[in-house]
C-alpha cells in the first residue's frame, strides 16, 4: 500500500529543537523521525520506526546466518540474579530500580547476562546441547547522569545483545569468530565503515575483546592504530617498556633546593635555571646527555583516591613520566571496579608525610611511598620507569626536589600500571611501528565473557566424560538505536538526511507537483507500479503544498531516490532525482519504474 | 533457512510447570514457547517469539488497512502528564512507579492515552490534519495484585493500542467504525470466534463502547445476549423498569414481629409461617396475589462503603429486590472511580439508627435512609422498585419488619442504580426478548474516549471557521500476548498445541525417522524445497531421538502440518500428517511439496 503524505502522520519542522547538540538529533527531530518524551527518552514516529525496523531486519538476518536464535527477555527483571552476580550493587546510580506492590526489588535491565545464563541453566545440561548462540533485540535502560546527543546516549534504547555458550575455550573461540564475522557483514550491509580495535586490557586473563568503531573526527572515542595494522582503544593500549639499565656508574641521588616549584612546569624551569644540563644517567629514561631539562626527566606522582565496591576508600600514588598525563579512561579501566577520583585536601591532611608539590617515593629517611613504606600507601609505576632509569622528583621536603634518583636502586614500587596517556608516535605493542591517535564511534562490541557468570550462577554441563564443567560465554552487543543515529550522523547534508538504501524509510519518494490532474494521476499510477513491484513508496500527494515545500521536505526526509512528476507529465515524462548526488534526469515514466525496480 | 531441531534453542518438558493453572500456560511452557522470569513476567523463547511475530503481523496489516500509522512510545514515562489527567493517583497500587537519579517521578506505562494526546497536540493544530489514527505495539506494565493464568493476566504484556483523533462527533463515529471493522478482520484472520458486546453503561454520556469477547465456557467474563441480537457485558446491561402502579387502593404499611429473621431466607420462612399469603398490592413488584411469600417480595437494603479518590469514605445503601444479589462488577462500574466495599462493623457503630438485619427506608418516626433522612445516608434503588410497588422490608426496630410498604408513597430514594445481578430470562433493554448468560474472554475493546484527555491536556485544533475546538478521541486495544494465550487455550488436545495456520510458529514440521541416511537425505531436500517455496520449515533432524520422542514433540509443539519421512523414503514416499484431524496419508515426496505449497 502506497503511503500518501496527505494522510501520513508526519510534520516536518523548520527549526532545530532547542535541546539538540548533534546533527543526528537535530535532523531526526526536524524530519519527523523521533520526538523527545523525557531526558534521553524518545517517542518513535512512523518514519523513525520504519528505519529502525530495517536496521533490525539486517541484524536479524545476519544473526540467523550466524546460527543464533532469537529470544526476548523482560525489561522488568527481579533483583536477585543481579545480587548474585554483584551487579545490583556495582551499578550504583546507573540503573533504574523499583519495587512492586509487595516490596520485592526489581530493575529495568541495562543488560541481561544473568538472565541469559539462568535460562540456559534452566533448559540445558549436556555438552551435546552446545554450542548455543541466542540473542534478543530489546529496549534497555540506563539512568545516565547526563543523557545527551539524542539517541547516541539515551536512557531508554534498543540493543541487540547476543550470547554464546560453549564448554571449551576452543568452542568459545569459534563462536566468537562466527559472531565477529556476522558483525562485519552487518556493518557492511548498513554501509558503516568500521575499524576493529582491541579492547582487551590484558587484565582479565587474555580473553578476546574487540570493539567495532566507526572512524570519524567527531567520534567520542579515541583509538590508536599503527600503519602496520595494530588497532586498540586507548584503554587496551599497552606500553612498550624499555630495557632495564644497569645500576653501575649511575650517580647517587642529590637533593636540591627548588623553591616555588610545585608543578612540573615550574620544576623544569627552575632546573634549567639552577642546575647543570642533565648528564648521562642523572635524569629520565634516556641515558644520554640532554641540552636541557624537560618534563620527560621528571617523575610525576599523582595521588588517586579509590572507592572500592565495599565502600572503603584507598589512596594510591601512580608515578608517571612528567611529560604525560593520567588518562581518565585508562585509569578507570586500570582500577575497575573501584571508582577513582583525585585525592582531596582531606586525604592529604590524613597523610602529613605527603608533601604536596614536593612528593616522591624516596626521602633521606627511607621510602615514603609503597605498601612497605612509612605511609603504607600503595605506589604503582608507569611501565617506562624501569630499573636503572634516573629521575627528578620530589624529596618529600617542602621546597626541595631530588635528582639522579634511580628506579630499582633508590626506590621500588608495588607494581606497574597503565594509566599514562597514549601519544602519537608511541610504539605499538605488537612491534608494528609507531601509533597514531584517531577518533571513532563505537558501533559494536564482541568479547569473551568467559566463565564469570556461569560460575557465579552455577551454569555447568556434563562433558563427554560425564564430568560437570562450567560453561564459557561470549557477549556481543550492537546498539540498534545508536547505530541508527550514527548512520543519520554520517548521512546528511545542509538540506537534510540522505539515508543509505539498506535502511531508508522508503525505497522511493514520489513527488507530484503543480496543479495539473495529469501529474497527480501519473504520479499515483507510478507509485502503484513501484509498490506492486515490491518497493515501499512514499507519495507526496498533497494538493496544496508548493513544489518548494515538497522538495524541501523530500530533502529533509532523505529517501535516497526521488521521482518528481510535474510539468512533463502530459508527455509521460518524469524526473529521477538522486538525493545523494543531486543529479536529476528526465525519463519516460515506464523507464523510471524499470530503473528503480531493477536497482531494487 | 530451514530451522534444524538438532541446533534449535528448544527443550520440551514432560511435566506441567508447578505454578500453571490454565491449559495455555501449561502447554506454552511445556512446548518451549515461554519461561517464567518473575510472577506475571515471562521470557519469550524462539518458538513463542515466532508466534507472537505472526499475531503482530496480522494486527499491523489490518491497522494499515484501516489507515492507522504505527508509532512507538517509551515504556518508561514521566509522571507529569498522568498527574494532569488524575491517573497517577487513580491507579493506586496498580502501576509500577520509580524515580530517576534526580528524584523525578516516572511510571512504567499501563496505557499511553496522555502521551498520544500530547504527541498530537505537539505536532497538529488544524482540522485539516484530521482524522488521524495512530497505534503502537508495545510492552506494557501493570502491578497486578495476583498475576495469574500465565500470559492471560501478566504484569508485563504486549498490547496493540490505537487512538483516533477527530474534531466532530460524526468524524469519531466514522473512525470508530473503521477500527471496529479492522478488529473484525483481525479476529477472523486469527480464527478467533467473537461476540461484540455493548460495554457502554450509559453513565459516560452515551459514547459507544464495545468489547470483543470470545465465547467459551471457561471465559473469565460473563456477558448477556438475547436471541434477538442484543449482547452486552453484565456491567453495561440496563434493567427494564416496569410501569409505575397507581397508589389508589394500596394497603397501608403494617409492622409485624419477625424475631430472628436477619436474612432474606429467614424473613421469607417467617412470613410464610406467620402471615397470610400475599394479597394483591401488599408485597413485591407484582400486583397479583401469590400462593406464598418469596424473596422477590422483599426489599433488601445493602450498606456499601465507598472510598472516593480524595480519600473520603461515604456510606451508601442500595435497595434491591430480595431475590437478587449485588453484582460485584456492576457495583464497581456504578460507583467508579470510587472503590467499593461492604460496610464494616465500625461503619454500623457510627450509625446507630441502622438496625442490622432489620433495616429499611421507612420507620414510624419518618425516613431513615436518604440524604434528607434521619441518617443522611445516600439511598439508591434498583430500577425495578418503581412507584407503587409494595415491599416487605425492615422496620428499623430490632426483630420487626414491615409489609405493604409502597415505593413513592411510603419511601423515596436519591436515585436509581444498576447493581443487582442479571439473570437468564431478564428482558433485554432493546426489546429483543429475554437474555441468557454466557461466558467469554475479552479479546479486544473499542470505545469512544471522547474529549476527556483532549480537554485535560489541551488538545485543540482550529476548525473550518478558525475557531479552536477540542479534539475527540477513540481508543482501541488488543492484548497481543493475551490473544496468543487465548488462541493456545482454544487450540490444543491432550497431546499438545494445534496452532491455526495463520499464527503457527512454522508452516511445516518435517520429521525424519529411523537410522537410514536415505530418510534424512530425502527429509533434508524436502525441507529445502518447502523453504525455497516460501514456507517456514522446522526440520527434526535429530539423529538419535526415537520416532516416539519426535512424534511426541511434534504433537506438543503443534505445527498443524507435519511430514514424516521414514520407511517409505527409499521409494520416495512420505507421510502427510494433519495435526488437527490426526489424518495421515502416504504420498510421493514431490506430491507432498506440491500440496503443502499449493495450500500455502
Amino acid at each position: 500500500m502506497v503511503t500518501r503524505l496527505s494522510h501520513f502522520f508526519l510534520r516536518t519542522l523548520r527549526e532545530d529543537p532547542a535541546d539538540a547538540e548533534v546533527t543526528s538529533h537535530k535532523l531526526l527531530v526536524r524530519a519527523g523521525y523521533i520526538r523527545r518524551t523525557a531526558p534521553g527518552i524518545f517517542t518513535w514516529l512512523p518514519l523513525g520506526l520504519k528505519v529502525k525496523a530495517r536496521v533490525e531486519a539486517v541484524v536479524r538476518e545476519e544473526m540467523a546466518n550466524a546460527g543464533a536464535y532469537e529470544v526476548h527477555f523482560p525489561a522488568l527483571v527481579p533483583a536477585d540474579p543481579y545480587r548474585e552476580s554483584g551487579r545490583w550493587e556495582a551499578y550504583g546510580d546507573g540503573i533504574f530500580r523499583l519495587q512492586d506492590r509487595k516490596g520485592a526489588d526489581y530493575l529495568l535491565a541495562p543488560t541481561h547476562e544473568e538472565l541469559f545464563t539462568l535460562l540456559v541453566k534452566d533448559l540445558y545440561s549436556s555438552y551435546k546441547d552446545l554450542p548455543l548462540a541466542i540473542y534478543q533485540i530489546q529496549d534497555k535502560y540506563r539512568d545516565e547522569a547526563r543523557p545527551r546527543a539524542g539517541l547516541l546516549r539515551g536512557r531508554e534504547f534498543t540493543m541487540k545483545d547476543a550470547y554464546t555458550f560453549d564448554y571449551t575455550d576452543a568452542g568459545l573461540d569459534a563462536s566468537y569468530q562466527a559472531q565477529r564475522d556476522a558483525y562485519e557483514r552487518i556493518f557492511r550491509r548498513l554501509g558503516l565503515e568500521y575499524v576493529i580495535v582491541n579492547a582487551d586490557n590484558g587484565l582479565m586473563g587474555g580473553a578476546r575483546s574487540e570493539e567495532f568503531l566507526h572512524p570519524t573526527p567527531v567520534g567520542e572515542d579515541t583509538f590508536v592504530r599503527s600503519a602496520g595494522g595494530y588497532a586498540a582503544n586507548v584503554e587496551a593500549f599497552t606500553t612498550v617498556a624499555p630495557e632495564p639499565i644497569p645500576f653501575e656508574g649511575l650517580p647517587e641521588p642529590v637533593i636540591f633546593d627548588s623553591p616555588d616549584t610545585p608543578t612540573i612546569e615550574t620544576l623544569v624551569a627552575h632546573s634549567n635555571a639552577h642546575l647543570a644540563a642533565p648528564a648521562p644517567g642523572i635524569a629520565g629514561p634516556a641515558t644520554d646527555a640532554a641540552a636541557e631539562w624537560t618534563a620527560a626527566h621528571t617523575l610525576k606522582n599523582v595521588v588517586l583516591a579509590l572507592t572500592h565496591l565495599d565502600g572503603t576508600r584507598e589512596l594510591v600514588v601512580v608515578g608517571i613520566p612528567g611529560d604525560r598525563e593520567v588518562d581518565e579512561k585508562r585509569v578507570e579501566v586500570a582500577f575497575a571496579p573501584a571508582a577513582v577520583e583525585a585525592a582531596t585536601p582531606e586525604d592529604f591532611e590524613r597523610h602529613p608525610l605527603l608533601v604536596k608539590g614536593y612528593m616522591g617515593p624516596w626521602s633521606p629517611q627511607g621510602a615514603i611511598l609503597g605498601e612497605e613504606s612509612a605511609t603504607g600507601i600503595r605506589f604503582l609505576l608507569d611501565p617506562r620507569v624501569v630499573d636503572g632509569t634516573s629521575w627528578v622528583t620530589g624529596a618529600n621536603i617542602d621546597q626541595k626536589h631530588v635528582h639522579s634518583l634511580v628506579a630499582g636502586r633508590d626506590f621500588t614500587a608495588d607494581g606497574y600500571v597503565e594509566v599514562a596517556n597514549v601519544r602519537a608516535g608511541d610504539p605499538a605493542p605488537d612491534g608494528s611501528g609507531p601509533v597514531e591517535l584517531a577518533r571513532g564511534m563505537e558501533i559494536g562490541h564482541v568479547f569473551q565473557l568467559g566463565r564469570f557468570f556461569a560460575e557465579t550462577l552455577g551454569l555447568k554441563v556434563l562433558d563427554e566424560n560425564g564430568k560437570l564443567v562450567t560453561v564459557t560465554m561470549g557477549s556481543y552487543g550492537i546498539g540498534v538505536t545508536r547505530i541508527l543515529a550514527i548512520i543519520a550522523e554520517l548521512s546528511n547534508d545542509a538540506r537534510g538526511l540522505i539515508w543509505p538504501e539498506s535502511v531508508a524509510p522508503f525505497d522511493v519518494h514520489v513527488v507530484a507537483t503543480g496543479k495539473d490532474a495529469v501529474a497527480f494521476d501519473l504520479a499515483a499510477s507510478l507509485a502503484d507500479d513501484l509498490e506492486n513491484a515490491g518497493l515501499d513508496v512514499l507519495y507526496d500527494d498533497r494538493p496544496k503544498a508548493s513544489p518548494g515545500v515538497k522538495f524541501g521536505d523530500a530533502e529533509l526526509i532523505g529517501v535516497p531516490r526521488i521521482v518528481i512528476v510535474g510539468r512533463g507529465a502530459a508527455d509521460g515524462r518524469v524526473e529521477l532525482w538522486d538525493r545523494r548526488t543531486g543529479d536529476r534526469e528526465v525519463v519516460a515514466a515506464a523507464e523510471a519504474v524499470a530503473r528503480l525496480t531493477r536497482h531494487h
